[in-house]
């Protein structure tokens, strides 16, 4: 764990902020000055290439060069060779059905095992928990599994929140980890609120956001006003 | 097809009426004065048995008996020897799931087509048509596929709403839609809105609710204010 550079984000936007505004100076601070490969497989509804573009003028402005891994022969090598890969968001099983497909989950693990920064958003933080069993996105795509990168030891909700529509009779954010949860009893869930983001650097866990992380397990739900509890289960 | 009787409802209560309140003439016009066998598999957080006497007690005031497939020591013979079989909501996922360990795939199918009435809510809707790619559910375990029972040439989207909460930035149930469409390009999906059912009765179509079926392809959204585009899809 010492080794691994981490950065989980909840989302791309927060409020009507800029495509990635809210939270480029953390991804600076993780990638520093490497090349970034971009993992653009959770776009739907656009190209791969577009994606990379999208993301490439989003990180402009904080001089980070950025690449996408369509513009490579060999994935997993380029995986291999990276000096930072970030993985965006768009729809969660699309992105795990295209890393079985491109072979990447062991080249993705190790990589990050070895120490090259690792910077998720929302469907890309949802793949470095264990599995993708609490992800907010629809099946529109069957994965040939549900295993993720198992990056850290917990079960990934970005864009968590536990606000309840006045008149809402379906089922909250919450009742649906709590099904997890009832399900999965040795699981625990991290809860990241819009506009927050966990990292983890060389053994060291921060914290990014004015709301705090949410644990949920079977014990209840736990808010981390401090980061032990967390610190404790990344191990 | 002319065999076939399907009550495909989406959702169990509408606004805030009682559990199966608003259809449970519907349900007892398919099932009439046969017993009903129940498949509480999508329950999670309560016992089958406690699902069970949940819609037991619901349905008692249209005269309907109701008997769990939890009962039964061989749960592919009790559903080939039913007379009518509901399968109620909860989660897609964990009723899939259930579905393949019980082996009940192809003898579900078998006793549709023979002319078993079925009836399905919710999850117990999703699975009637050939994927569960499009349900709403988190995907809290892992079923070995997401192909189902396949009733109807469709994909099914029970609870389908096209609201929009001011100030939301996240994806609308349309959204997802034509996520899943942009990636399933000859599919159609079928939106049950809040309080709706399709019925099919040996060969007639009938709609159940005042709000209108929706049908998502690749040439767009449709509301179906007559149904026979519906009705020749499904054949």
């Amino acid at each position: 764990m010492n080794q691994k550079k981490l950065l989980l984000l909840s989302s791309s936007r927060v409020g009507d902020t800029a495509y990635l505004a809210h939270n480029r100076e953390w991804i600076k601070r993780t990638v520093g000055d490497a090349p970034l490969l971009f993992i653009p497989y959770a776009g739907v509804g656009m190209t791969h290439a577009e994606y990379t573009s999208k993301v490439r003028d989003a990180l402009a402005s904080v001089s980070i060069e950025v690449k996408g891994i369509e513009e490579y022969d060999a994935a997993a090598a380029a995986v291999s060779d990276a000096k930072a890969i970030a993985v965006g968001g768009g729809n969660t099983f699309q992105l795990l059905k295209l890393i079985y497909e491109n072979d990447l989950i062991a080249p993705l693990r190790a990589a990050v095992l070895k120490g090259t920064p690792y910077v998720g958003w929302s469907a890309g933080s949802n793949i470095a928990g264990k599995t993708i069993k609490t992800t907010n996105d629809m099946p529109i795509v069957e994965p040939p599994s549900f295993d993720a990168l198992n990056l850290v030891n917990l079960q990934m909700n970005p864009h968590y929140t536990d606000y309840h529509p006045p008149g809402f009779n379906g089922e909250t954010r919450d009742d649906r980890l709590n099904e997890f949860i009832a399900l999965n009893p040795t699981e625990t869930v991290l809860g990241l609120p819009e506009g927050t983001g966990l990292e983890l650097r060389a053994g060291e866990l921060l914290w990014h956001g004015s709301d705090r992380p949410v644990l949920i397990d079977n014990t209840g739900k736990h808010t981390q006003h401090d980061l032990q509890r967390l610190a404790a289960l990344i191990g």
